[in-house]
């Protein structure tokens, strides 16, 4: 195994994604950041450096374990103080399995400004992925709007709340258009695109080479788009999910919700004398963005040359059973970990939106997350009883609770307590879904958890019960580190709990999050060895440590 | 003496400065933030929290010594570490002379967004100004921009530099109109406003009654704008500047740099049955704004009431002989300290413009100010070796320097180093002003000094000389901490090295200073006392301390 070392500066710089100028969070000068590449078992060591003026980072990488490193998981507020300007962290880790990974920023709502990139892990040197491929490429798919997040983020506080709205523009690899369309030439509503190829907004030409097999890696740090994948005439076939290979079925199209990656093979076996679209649509929520496009381009054909026909049609927005029907055929590969056949403990995670002394917040068990200024890694290391609050919050709600109607709100509350797991503790967690703050309104929910894979064991309709038990499935369950909650629906998930250190799990929903839609989970934190200080020099750790050090 | 205990919370805001929304820097929901009102010998205590979501934040009181307390000077890389999101830091410090001052965010370009507020010290109970006066208005000035502060850094740290322009707005007490303008009534070209007097941009009205004495106490906090204030109708008798008394003088108008405040008496002795205006212009650069404006009401006129002729005419931006007649009418108020009759130590500083690497620089003799993330304050009393260059930075200029001719950048710098003084040594500092990059081109700078005030000796044209040194003021010199620089001159000014602690000296227009126009003091740290946990926690003492704890 390796070590891959990578220099990075944070910076915002003007760029423009979709052809309209703006400040976007950058790496190195790159956006999107660069690709991290390295083979299972290498170590990845980024020396990260905040060249931003005001604003503090951190990178989280998603997808990553980080076990026996629970303080490189870049979550601010959970695993490590954020960087400031100018100093520099190093984050250092092994990556664990072969997958389609990436990373992001994961304070405030850094991520939307930008910040991400891909982190492709192969298969250790010298072992072969399970299925043949000729060629690879790599799609990172994001939402971008105009406004700025420093606005959106006041925006979202408010009182009234000014909610973000659709994104402006579906953006792959970083690239995408706004008031014109690359598919112009279908119809007539659409104005042209004038693009040369040498933009920063041109799109990201898929070039292929026909007769052979292609593996498309796809994953989506969207902020709220849940996105749908196409390509013209091209069959997919499913052959991975967030790092874990799953039975592979064929499929028109995918769906992809924000936090999700995919491999999906396709074999470039039509007429090779056309190109053929790719059309990345939203879904989920009532749309108010045209799709991503890009061409899927057989060589040695001009790219100038377009389709024969338009770009695949996205899905209804609200065709959920086609979501569902989608999302249930995910299945783990013949061979991969089964799930402990009980759990220890089962959770169970009320999804609300509620307003609370007049801010629009989305709670969990009627408690919204609002993260403490001292990372509960440190504080929980060290014992500091006042950086958060010691009192768990539920594991149930109500089982009276009426998920069809508005929530009442009279009980939520901001808070800050963490689930505490022991170590090896099997964990089920019951994701239920319910109506919004508006009648007959339930969304959509991709939850990600940090630290962990988890099999997802169901899905249901209405509230889970127990009748639903029967229903799980303990065969093949997939592994994934993101599962989607369906409107008024439930989602059960089991882990175990064998990873020490504090992992968030929230709502990869990148201003649902900030509107403290999600939760603390830690185990055997005694067991962490030592942090860096750099990752405890803020709030109640700095504090306790300058004046008292106890760190090894 | 009393105990003056605010509590704040910093935090962006939707406001409308100038009748256009933005997000605007805020402290307790108020723009500009709260009033701080104390007697000399007071305790101001500001309890002050960070409800940002991203950035760091400090604040700087600005004309306040802190005399034994250099950590609360609120300077972010030199009196203490940024203030991180959801943390709380006191800022605790005595004031001891009465005066007019302000405070204002300094980190970043956060003065810019909005941060700033008035300080007004009054007499030590039971005691009198010198002067009588029936009533009293506070003005605190500003400018306004539509680019967000964040857009702008980005902008003057591209290449090429994007320079941020004029302001599209000046405002008074945080109010301005944009785009009409209230005295369209004389100018067919001007559209008027339609203000009701509620709105957040409405002009605030000075109120008076007829055959009175006011104070009028003006402070300008503005990122660039030179202004110039004038009252129509009506003289305006300087008593005080940057919070020391001045030998009263009468003017029609008075030029006001950023960083520097005073206080003017009016007496309302003209036809009480109309109001007159109160124009605030822009001089010193060619000038793209419009002027600020309001209205002297004398009661019990109608504000609706405007007067007969239109606002004084702003004098001529370019008129330098007028600005250097005015400024050089202040001296000191009788019985006003008196400088030491010799200085121990005599420094010159260069001021050039220069290209770093293709970046556009400000240089002084040749380094450009990169601030540290570890506080000089915490780096020197720990001696921490590696926080800062330990090379002083030069303390002349080649004599044969040409300030008419573009710097030709061959050995300009990025640096942070330190000048460092004796306690108690009696500093000169000669301020070079020169030509710019451009031919020429030289600007008109206000420079500000931290922890101290200063003597202003002398001013002259072109590059001082020895022969200058019977010119200076040794007799009635006034006392100040901001000082301009006039294009192509130098300006004299001696201080006594005896506040032990760490202190910018630094141009206080905002662009400027964050394009490296600034040095970096030093006296005493060996004396200085506790230091807050939380003004050490970042950078390397944190690192050196959560190690080796050696803070008391
Ligand atoms: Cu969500
Ligand atoms: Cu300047």
């Amino acid at each position: 195994s390796q070590i891959r070392h990578y220099k990075w500066e944070v910076e915002y710089m003007f760029w423009a994604p979709n052809c309209n100028e703006n400040i976007v969070m950058g790496i190195n000068g790159q956006f999107p950041g660069p690709t991290i590449r390295a083979n299972a078992g290498d170590s990845v060591v980024v020396e990260l450096t905040n060249k931003l003026h005001t604003e503090g980072v951190v990178i989280h990488w998603h997808g990553i374990l980080q076990r026996g490193t629970p303080w490189a998981d870049g979550t601010a507020s959970i695993s490590q103080c954020a960087i400031n300007p100018g100093e520099t962290f190093f984050y250092n880790f092994t990556v664990d399995n072969p997958g389609t990974f990436f990373y992001h920023g994961h304070l405030g709502m850094q991520r939307s400004a930008g910040l991400y990139g891909s982190l492709i892990v192969d298969p250790p040197q010298g072992k072969k992925e399970p299925f043949h491929y000729d060629g690879e490429i790599n799609l990172l798919l994001s939402d971008w709007w105009h406004q700025s997040i420093h606005k959106q983020e006041v925006g979202l506080s408010s009182k009234p709340i000014r909610w973000i709205g659709e994104p402006q523009t579906i953006l792959l690899n970083g690239r995408g258009q706004f008031d014109c369309s690359i598919a112009a030439k279908y119809d007539s509503n659409l104005e042209p695109c004038k693009l040369k190829g040498s933009e920063s907004c041109a799109p990201y030409i898929f070039h292929v080479s026909p007769k052979k097999t292609y593996r498309i890696r796809i994953a989506s740090t969207t902020a709220l788009a849940a996105l749908n994948f196409a390509i013209g005439n091209h069959q997919l076939l499913v052959v991975e999910a967030d790092g874990n290979y799953v039975q592979p079925f064929y499929t028109s199209d995918i769906d992809i919700y924000s936090g999700e990656s995919y491999s999906v093979l396709i074999t470039t076996d039509q007429n090779p004398s056309e190109n053929y679209w790719v059309s990345v649509g939203t879904r989920a929520r009532h749309p108010n963005t045209p799709p991503g496009l890009t061409l899927l381009n057989y060589l040695p054909n001009s790219v100038s040359k377009l389709p024969t026909s338009p770009p695949p049609q996205t899905p209804a927005w609200d065709d959920f059973d086609r979501s569902k029907n989608f999302t249930y055929r995910i299945t783990a590969a013949m061979g991969s970990p089964k799930p402990p056949v009980k759990f220890n403990r089962r959770i169970f995670l009320l999804n609300t939106q509620n307003v609370i002394n007049g801010y629009v917040k989305w709670a969990i068990n009627d408690v919204s997350l609002a993260l403490p200024p001292t990372p509960y890694l440190g504080a929980m290391k060290y014992n500091l009883l006042h950086a958060f609050d010691q009192n768990p919050p539920p594991e149930v709600f109500p089982e009276d609770y009426d998920i069809d109607t508005p929530p009442t709100n009279e009980k939520t509350r901001i808070g800050n307590g963490v689930y505490q797991f022991k170590i090896g503790e099997v964990v089920d967690v019951i994701l239920q879904n319910a109506n919004m703050m508006k009648e007959n309104l339930s969304e959509t929910h991709p939850w990600h958890l940090h630290g962990h894979d988890f099999w997802v064991l169901g899905y249901g309709d209405g509230k889970f019960s127990a009748e639903e038990e029967s229903s799980l499935n303990l065969k093949n369950p997939p592994l994934r580190n993101t599962v989607v909650i369906f409107p008024y629906g439930w989602t059960a998930i089991r882990f175990v709990a064998d990873n020490p250190g504090v992992w968030a799990f929230h709502c990869h929903i990148e201003p649902h999050l900030h509107m403290g839609m999600g939760v603390v989970f830690a185990e055997g934190v005694e067991k962490v060895g030592r942090i860096p200080t750099k990752a405890l020099a803020c709030g109640g750790t700095a504090k306790s440590l300058i004046n008292n050090p106890k760190n090894p």
